[in-house]
């Protein structure tokens, strides 16, 4: 592994990915956040040291972070890399502003990503709760302790969500995955994928083909890359062939994760998502979603109010380097797709699985946190 | 544009492509072939000459001519230029002896494509009904003039195509295509965007969305290329973007060309295409295959007996010049997939518009053949 800049950092001292994490914070609030440049994978595992909130921001923006759970946990601890810029002797007023400017920056990085804002929130409530009561460093600790608990709390979530939708397959099963909702999106395992790193963990021997995923191939660069590592039987196929497998009848079941649900169960995920949905649909192919209850947004009463963040053209038509497309041509490059309710079998959360997928079952769900 | 080989070729001084053609052949029987070669495009606009028919061989084996009409006519040129290695003073036996040669190895460089048997069959049997009556020279110069034949042939089915194709649609329709059966795919200016092509020379504006087409990006390096230069509105997406814009709504109509169509209708295509098909079904899309009838093989009786090529990993694991997959991982690259006939809308032919799609109805339009 090489690292970005900066001398040797003992934190960075990791191998290979079995034990490696995306993310890890070193040390007390003093100390610092290290990631891995997902951007670089497969090709080079490397990570990047965070020394402020610019390069957190410039990380989430740019997917060298990326997955919902993880850019939540980036974003906390990125409050706390920007908070640690106050000098020792700040007021009240002063970490106020300093956490206001920091939470508004850190919001711009990858407007549509709800984690992101729970995150933010999770953390400004924290010291806001705290203001009145507590001096400046006791509240800029309450609120390193809760980032590091959304840390922790994701790593139990993986292992809940993993736990639920193993039960779903069985041993010899072939399934489906789309982009990339494993450890990497994560602070332990995944989610899509802690479904079958925990069947396999189950004992069961299964098979999966992984969509690379257009345009920035997550499920090529990220999927399979985390599932050989793990040793489970992948085969990575473009997005366009998911329909043949199905018809050929190798699919048992699709799992993906999600960026954002709705108060009904429209799921926001990678765009291709509602297109295998579709397809699952078609081929009578179980379809689940795998992701913490943090994922839904009740403010949203369905899909159709879930903003699509559009990306820019050169992801499609400069996507690696060379250029594969005529100059000046139209490009509609949106990052996500709606997949509505109806189409899901089930979404596997830390708490259960919600099926059929509807609003009452889902308030009975969120109604454990 | 820029030429492979050789000295400075009058028929290879075509600046642009709207007097360009995918093959040319200069000159009477011992003139040449020249191709352009597809698998520069759309950065750059070459034509590689043919002096020998393992250059056709493997032009057609790594898609630099590509597009099953477009196959058919270098396969029957490059028996011409096979041909020329005759000594002139060659007899019946000698001659045979090379046609067959000739033929059984053009019929190994794309194994899958009918058109390529059809077009070897056809002059075989140009040759094998004159072994009899006529002289080595007379019978080479049939053979000759039957592969001129089958490339006006193709200039004239891609018009009547486009004729009766562009009646489906109305000015101001958004429609959806996949991979490339534009011009560079056969003799004039295609067989799916013949209609496009067609029903803009009917003073219809419209626009079109070309999906990517992994692995090798024909709708992005071709499509997108052939559609911008003739003036259409067109708007790239990855494959996995087809099932959200039709989701919104925006797509009129889809239409893709074929590779092989079975008796019954159920028709191979560029992978992907049947996802497509199932998409189109879903969101009550009409999904048009716009083909030649010698794309027909009637002697299957339905898709199960088309044969699949499977392409290699790397196109998928390396496709952009640049590994973007881990090592070793397992990879399925099928080059087609069968869409039954039940997800057909119609077929357009040269003789006009198939439809419903069924063995019945078939057999009705290739009885005018």
């Amino acid at each position: 592994m090489s690292k970005e800049a900066g001398g040797f950092s003992p934190r960075c001292n990791k191998m290979s990915y079995k034990n490696i994490e995306t993310l890890t914070w070193s040390g007390d609030r003093g100390g610092g956040l290290c990631l891995i440049d997902q951007t670089l994978l497969p090709l080079e595992l490397r990570e990047i040291d965070c020394p402020d909130v610019e390069t957190v921001w410039e990380a989430i923006k740019t997917l060298r972070v990326r997955g919902a759970p993880a850019i939540g946990i980036a974003a906390a601890y990125g409050i706390c890399v920007g908070l640690q810029s106050l000098p020792s002797d700040a007021n009240h007023e002063m970490f106020k502003r300093r956490l206001d400017e920091v939470v508004d920056y850190l919001a711009s990085s990858r407007p549509t990503a709800v984690n992101l804002f729970w995150a933010l929130n999770r953390l400004k409530q924290t010291a806001h709760s705290l203001l009145e009561t507590k001096s400046v460093p006791e509240i800029a600790e309450a609120v390193f302790n809760e980032a590091k608990k959304i840390h922790e709390e994701d790593r139990a979530i993986c292992r809940n969500i993993g736990k639920y939708g193993q039960e779903l397959f069985n041993d010899g099963d072939t399934l489906l995955t789309h982009c990339n909702a494993g450890g990497l999106a994560t602070a332990d395992y995944g989610t899509a994928l802690a479904v079958f790193f925990a069947a396999t963990e189950a004992g069961k021997k299964i098979t999966v083909y992984a969509d690379e995923t257009r345009p920035l191939l997550q499920g090529a660069r990220l999927t399979a890359w985390e599932l050989k590592e793990r040793g489970i039987d992948t085969v990575l196929i473009c997005d366009s062939m998911a329909a043949m497998v199905m018809k050929q009848g190798k699919i048992n079941g699709v799992v993906v994760g999600a960026d954002r649900i709705a108060a009904n169960g429209d799921t926001a995920n990678k765009i291709g998502t509602y297109g295998v949905a579709v397809l699952a649909k078609h081929h009578n192919v179980p379809f689940y979603v795998a992701a913490p209850v943090s994922t839904f947004d009740l403010t949203l009463k369905d899909g159709s109010g879930i903003p699509i963040e559009e990306r820019k053209p050169e992801e499609i038509t400069n996507g690696f380097g060379k250029r594969t497309a005529p100059e000046e041509v139209k490009v509609y490059n949106p990052a996500f797709d709606v997949t509505p309710a109806e189409l899901l079998t089930g979404i596997i959360t830390e708490f259960g699985i919600i099926t059929p997928v509807n609003r009452s079952n889902i308030e009975k769900m969120l109604s454990f946190t």
